[in-house]
């Protein structure tokens, strides 16, 4: 989608998929990390997110802190640089588990600065372990990821079940992915690093 | 305006749009940095800030000392001096995105030296990744930006249809830029670094 | 069973047993640490944990703080590396001392490399010199470990009473070994060491 | 005022004036340095200061560490010293943003050693570049202040129209600045130097 | 008793009496050091205590850092290690001053290595000086401690008027000291230093 | 009386009066200081103190911090050893200013050696540059004091109409000091240095 190509074009920011009031819709996670020498310390979340949410961001800190080495991201840049989340828009309240997996990825876009693939939206809850719990709301959010354009969909593997009330036509028109790690998430969702560096160049 | 004129006359004020119970209006955003070595550390905000306002002002530190050294600014002073965001009047309330342009255009202006064009007046929520995104009452803050003698408006680009709603009157004798990127923003707001320092002088 | 095996795998994770509005239920505990030199500090508790199971993690870490190095895990570990407690699933709100035993051998696991026995569910508070303590909804917990094909249960000795109103068929299917003392708990619950760095290797 | 010449007869107190329940009232706001090595630091208020007049006292102490050292103040002794602002008395509730300029007052006394003259009393909000803002209870407070035997007050030029509702005779008998900016308050408030190093002597 | 036999086989532990709904009752209280480098800090309090309770520990801690010196504790143990305060049960909700000397003593004893004597139960609320305070429940207190088959019970002097109340057989069955400082319970309650040693070989 | 030669035989506990619902009452403040390297720190406040009365033991310390030095108190321990302040009892709810030249003076005692005259007892609220302010229930607090056996009271000066509502015995039993700064009450109050030292040694 236009939306999201824009959004995705720079390493840090996420597709997500939310169940609000008039259904689902689709939702950014954005991270940044400031640059050295320039005050900016700890964690900081903003977004209006609940404590649900607030804890998600928490996970997926600890996740990479414990496991992103191993998979090759730059964790060592958390322990001298200030790090924020932002889930736009500023004024929405937003709550849940479910996008755990959108911001384990935003982060580990940035701290490998690979792009999240602009076509890709994703749902999940992440436990401290990496495992991707199921969450609520496939139909409607498999119908705003089909709505807003995006063509690839990464859902909890044993939320497979709720496949079955989704519109045929929808299934058919998105590539749906069903992951039980993160690790999967992240595999599928950012773009290789050659790709990345040339994007940089 | 003379008001404008007289607020803007130091780098670190800016001039900013917002609703109230009774229509629209101008408020004006300052910031301030502790001199070395006076005991002033961390943010403060002050002015009644709702937490939507408080997170905005986190967006606008976050995004500068994520991206503001290649903007050419002096982020690195955030790093050893306290730094005060305050929006008068001291006992109104107020809350909302909406002013993440101003704070962030008062910062950037506060660390460059480079004063706020006392002519302009914006809104506009900005993300985490400088995204300017659209805010309500675009009608009542540019009656009231015109109320005031300010003559050049900042509006997010997706707020481009509430201009329809504007009198004919008032859109002509406004110049209104529409703006995607707060960089756009700081470009059009804030007076160049020549002039700036003839004002030093 | 399978989801127990799948995870207690990898070191840092237990099976717990609580009680919820549906009767018994199995609950993981996940630990981690982050490595050094990725700003991980201090102590994280998440998955919506009330007061007393938040102490009761407290305790956990105050009981390996003053007495695991005696039983051989590495608790210097901690001074160094953020922990991190989770209980997972993330939106749940959760409460009540009787994680206690869970907690601390998630830790002990974690801080060893020894993975926990993938057929043991445990279930008993822990005071700070190490006794377990009585809990309550023996029977509803019991059931639940049996229902999920886990065959080996560690309780309070104070509970033995309570294994009265357990169906016989359950209580001979499961090996129940009644404990008061953590140590006891950890000796039983841990897979040896040798084993572990087989894994490992 | 008899009062107020014996409160004021050290550096760090300056006389305000508050509207009440029961009309307009003098206060007096005190401040005061902890004494190197003796454990004091950061900021202390106190006086039962409702959240808008505890922010009024972080914008006195930001404008002086930005503008103050500038202006002739000690402001390096806020970076080594513990400082303290209270408003007697101590269980009466007092909130508003109108002691702005008395906290700036107070703490421009104690950091320059130059006592307050003991005939002036004061009323205005200060925002952060120092502009003096209007206020409410004009008439109240400057019947307060004739009725204390105050003989000078300072008030916001922007409270013009409001000597219109005070009598005659009292603003007659008071000699009234009309200030727009803080310097011109510490310009007015301030006894000299030199009298203030013979009060020393 | 057995039960105050196993809970004060190790030092840090001591026998308190309490008031609750449904009479009174024993209570124990255990404290823990954190050992060195295993990054436990400051003071840990748990068992759900209320305001009053926190407080007597402060008052327990302070007492010993001003005073415990002179009287043979190990306190320079409370500047490099953690400590943590609990009193199980975990979920039961306590509060009040009256454990103020169980506190005090528990405490002492794991800074002594000195074991609490197992047939020794206590109650009073101590001040800052070491005044041991009167308490309420008396009655119920004597009835409990007796019950469960304690043989000694430390009270405050100022309770002797309250021992009217107690059934004459349990007055006999008891020793009853009646203490006017927290230094006469440390005497009476703490093993001799000797038998500390022993066990401790 | 008594009660109070026990209570202030040591330096660092002073006689207060408080009005309570059942008339006036004795109120002990105790302070005590941490032997260095016990890993007291900072200032805990207990006894269940209100916000004001809170605020009067910050006051108290401001002032000794800022005054204390110059008048011979050895302020300087307060920079290196935890400070704590307590008033019994525990459970009892205290608030208002006017136990502040308690506080003050039980923090001279401790730092100076110097113990508090047994047979004095004060009552005043203190500002933050020692003056002291009038508080109310004069008549119920000298009968208290009296009641109790103490002789002297110290009582602000501004409160001398509240004498004539006093009974002209009680009045004529007491020894009345009229004070309006917090350096009087000092002199009234601790003991000459000299007793202080005998009784030291
Ligand atoms: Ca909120
Ligand atoms: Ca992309
Ligand atoms: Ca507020
Ligand atoms: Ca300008
Ligand atoms: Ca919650
Ligand atoms: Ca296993
Ligand atoms: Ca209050
Ligand atoms: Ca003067
Ligand atoms: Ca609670
Ligand atoms: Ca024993
Ligand atoms: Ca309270
Ligand atoms: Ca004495």
């Amino acid at each position: 989608t236009p939306e999201s190509a824009e959004r995705t074009a720079v390493p840090g920011v996420s597709t997500g998929l939310a169940v609000t009031g008039a259904g689902g819709d689709v939702l950014f996670v954005e991270a940044s990390l400031a640059e050295k020498d320039t005050g900016g310390t700890g964690v900081t979340l903003t977004g209006q997110l609940g404590e649900v949410m607030k804890e998600s961001a928490q996970i997926a800190l600890s996740y990479l802190r414990s496991h992103g080495n191993a998979l090759g991201f730059e964790v060592g840049e958390l322990a001298e640089r200030g790090v924020h989340v932002h889930v736009p828009a500023g004024a929405v309240p937003k709550d849940g588990p479910s996008a755990g997996v959108t911001m384990t990825t935003a982060l580990a876009s940035l701290l490998s600065g690979r792009p999240v693939r602009s076509e890709v939206a994703m749902t999940g809850e992440v436990s401290l372990t990496g495992r991707v719990l199921p969450i609520g709301g496939v139909k409607q959010k498999l119908l705003a990821a089909h709505r807003a354009g995006l063509t690839t969909v990464l859902l909890p593997q044993r939320n497979e079940p709720d496949l079955d009330d989704v519109p045929e036509s929808v299934r058919t028109a998105l590539t749906i992915h069903l992951v039980g790690d993160v690790r999967e998430v992240l595999e599928l969702a950012l773009e290789p690093a050659a790709t990345a560096q040339v994007a940089a160049a």
